[in-house]
């Protein structure tokens, strides 16, 4: 792929966008940014010619010669079949189900409930701030334990590893540190997550990892 | 795959069991359930037999003859590469990414917004009735208004067709007839989202989508 094809739509502090970021630069593959501020102006996510690319109002998006293509995981999936080295899943059908069920758990189960949307409509409603930060670190902390206790076990049966559950960067780790992050601002010590903290600890020293973190970006505050 | 092998602790309402349910249906995979009531006892994933399976507490889980997959679109991929035929994916990349970008929106920017530990988060934090209710309609309109601009668009290039985005029921079939069901209980107009609602019509009255709705469950009530 060339490097004017591929042009991502995010937001340097999206979890969403992050995962993304980092895939991109795990495999190598070149591409222009375009920021889409999710606070200024009320959100350019809500200007009519972002929602031409993405009707949910939602970043990322990734345009591609083929068109727009949506959802993070979506999109990893995509850039995996269409570059497959460096792999970001397992070799082996159950193995590649372990990690995107890893995936999911964080995709599906936390960020949703955490992100910027949902607090804006929870002040929307006069929901009082404190119950705000309770409602984030309730569901941050419910989907970091759970992973945490599926990692220690996948890591209890396969030995010690620097990712999350392969010898190189996959899926999990893509999603995990952004979660990770997103959990460090809202202020939950992640330390209370071994397992999930030293894989943290270790990818985020990573030239691929800092190249996608949030404050790199040209979009960045 | 033996009837004896694969066993989906589910709860006949729950929609992301039901997306399971119906790939295996389609598919034609045996199975067997355990039901997991999500209310009864405080609820029993929430048992300490359950959260062995489950470390996050959550329905669907499938156990195997590897160990327990998580995250219903996990084991849907899962069980597509485990018996590719009938596909519940297109055959090429870029149908497969939109594919996926669809059940994802729904699968992780629409249900887990209105699912029954978020209503029960609510419900404890004294949010009225009344603002739950417009909570749950609010999140299931968006996914449905920008699922229904997707579908719209992608049936516009691909012509008419019977499901949404395949010849043959998919993965963004499975995922959409639990959400619609799901945006119906709560009072949502469905007829609204005209090329969801005809996929949803055709799809319901089919064998495989009956075998798998939540009333046909020997644990529905």
């Amino acid at each position: 792929m060339h490097k004017q094809t591929l042009k991502l739509f995010h937001y340097f502090r999206s979890s969403a966008s992050h995962r993304v970021r980092i895939a991109l630069a795990i495999k190598g593959i070149a591409y222009r940014c375009e920021a889409i501020h999710l606070l200024k102006g009320g959100g350019q996510q809500r200007s009519t010619s972002y929602l031409r690319v993405n009707p949910a109002q939602l970043v990322p998006s990734l345009e591609t010669e083929r068109g727009v293509l949506t959802q993070s995981l979506a999109i990893i999936e995509y850039l995996e079949e269409l570059q497959p080295q460096p792999s970001l899943l397992p070799a082996d059908s159950w193995g590649r189900a372990q990690v995107r069920a890893f995936a999911l758990s964080l995709c599906c189960d936390c960020q949703p409930l955490v992100n910027l949307r949902v607090q804006q409509y929870l002040r929307e409603q006069n929901f009082p701030e404190e119950k705000i930060k309770q409602w984030l670190t309730h569901w941050l902390r419910a989907a970091l334990g759970s992973a945490e206790t599926v990692l220690a076990e996948g890591q209890r049966q396969a030995g010690i590893q620097l990712y999350c559950f392969t010898d190189e960067p996959g899926m999990a780790d893509v999603v995990l540190i952004p979660q990770m992050l997103s959990a460090l601002r809202f202020g939950v010590d992640i330390t209370l997550y071994p397992h999930l903290y030293e894989v943290y600890q270790y990818c985020s020293a990573l030239p691929v990892f800092i190249e996608a973190a949030p404050e790199n970006q040209p979009d960045a505050e």
